[in-house]
């Protein structure tokens, strides 16, 4: 029986404790602390690494305070488009699915891809069809409508600006909004799932890295299970989560020294911002990142942990 | 100086001599002659290997019968969509396009992506906002039309197939449509560009590998520039071209070792069925698939070659 695990994140970039109010902070906190509950209480009945860690995601998608699901930011145009992925590592199987609208749980709909379609990535109008047929939850626009992301888009908007912010956006403050889990199950298997609401008034149709098996997420039972959170663009020239991966399978190192080398010495040298979690199949955890803060928790048998900052 | 070289690929599959003509088979090689002389006449005058793989991905979709740009295949609903990328591998810059349509030349809208956006991978109607503001050349429903791609759409409807196919589908071939370059310039850099017209009858908003980065495209001066062609869902899983650089840095495989093993070895394990071309920053060119067979060429100082099946 492996020592079962479930890390979590909501997001990384500058968050530091004086643009946080005590209520805010302790919101998040519950927040991470629910979706630590909603994976790991799947595990502990024996559920799969990809049960917990899809229902881990669907939590933080559910909450409106990150940026994914139902908190999503506004894009461009001011709708909210979605990106999300999963992988499981027994199978090398792997579901993605990118912009996306309406869709309660872009990370159920990664699921649905991998298990019931021959594909790994669909994407857009294409995807919807496949969602719909598959009786994947929709909700109406107002679902994800805040008053908060709503302003924060307008100030967007107003200044020309576009961010990868998780929350409000201070000029020279980054903030990438995604969610994610990795866990282990008590059969020594282990999956990742990643889901983003994408960059405040993006523009172009702009992917990041979330929907992208291998820089926002991958796993292989062999190696690691991983995450990420930051700007999606060094993180898809970095193939961040698989490089991890290839420090562990090819070089021998451990988790952590392996996500120690990605997140702080080759990322930063591409302005690679942010972070990731990860979990292998002996039962290390391990959550990494480069920016200020990571709204982050970790739950195993003997502890259940959540962080904001450093 | 370096010892300039470009290679091809247009494609790899069920590729037989008994289905070809020999009007075929010359117009194919001709083919890759041209898209050869297109990018290494390049090479020869001094522009970089960006430039090269560029001019010889670009001369493959101008040519109907290759999936891509102008030989795109039809999806589901009738249209044309297209896929393609483009690395830099002195600078690790990447441009990325998926979903696509009525673009002359997707890669040339990816390298725009890679020169002119903060971004690397745009999507849809986002995607051709930008090319629109970015004077990237469109051509009509028209200029795509070919009757022979439009019976073999016509085929697969009919018969509810779905297609990653080249040319032709009898049932139990496969076929992978997919062009590509990568090349070394005289200054001692590389760099890979990947473009596709997609499935036949493809549904859903599927993307394959050629726009992911690290998939289907991979260029880094340390190690390695790879372009794919194959069946894109294993591919995506294997995160292919970035396993080929791994082996390369961290385990100290040559660049032919390193692709025969993701080849043989690695990728039949997931069902993948395709192939790869390489080069490094020394000068070394390969060319590996475990189809049977896959259009392809190579040219340098000393040879110019270009060949179909095994």
């Amino acid at each position: 029986m492996s020592k079962q695990v479930l890390v979590i994140h909501g997001g990384a970039g500058t968050i530091r404790t004086q643009d946080m109010t005590a209520e805010m902070e302790s919101a998040y906190l519950k927040g991470l602390e629910e979706a630590l509950l909603a994976g790991y209480s799947l595990l502990e009945k024996g559920s799969s690494a990809v049960d917990a860690v899809l229902a881990a995601t669907k939590s933080l998608e559910d909450n409106i305070l990150f940026n994914a699901g139902r908190g999503s930011v506004f894009a461009a145009d001011g709708a909210q488009e979605m990106d999300a992925s999963i992988m499981d590592g027994s199978t090398l199987k792997a579901g993605a699915v990118s912009a996306v609208r309406n869709i309660r749980n872009p990370v159920e709909l990664a699921y649905m891809i991998m298990a019931k379609s021959q594909h790994v990535m669909l994407n857009g109008k294409g995807a919807a069809e496949f969602a719909s047929l598959n009786n994947i939850q929709t909700e109406s626009d107002e679902y994800f409508y805040s008053q908060f992301r709503y302003e924060q888009w307008k100030q967007m908007q107003e200044s020309g600006e576009m961010a990868l912010d998780h929350n409000v956006v201070l000029r020279g403050n980054k903030k990438f909004g995604t969610v994610g889990a990795v866990a282990l199950d008590k059969f020594g298997n282990i999956a990742a799932a990643t889901s983003t609401g994408g960059m405040t008034n993006k523009q172009f149709g702009r992917v990041g890295d979330s929907p992208i098996i291998g820089a926002g997420t991958y796993a292989n039972n062999k190696t690691c299970a991983i995450s990420c959170t930051g700007h999606g663009e060094p993180f898809i020239r970095a193939v961040t989560a698989y490089d991890v991966s290839c420090l562990m399978e090819y070089k021998g190192l451990s988790l952590q020294e392996a996500m120690d080398m990605v997140v702080y010495e080759k990322l930063p040298k591409i302005e690679g911002e942010g972070g990731m979690i990860g979990v292998d199949a002996l039962g290390n955890a391990a959550m990494v990142f480069n920016s200020e803060g990571m709204y982050r928790g970790v739950r195993n048998e003997e502890k259940m942990e959540t962080a904001i900052y450093k």
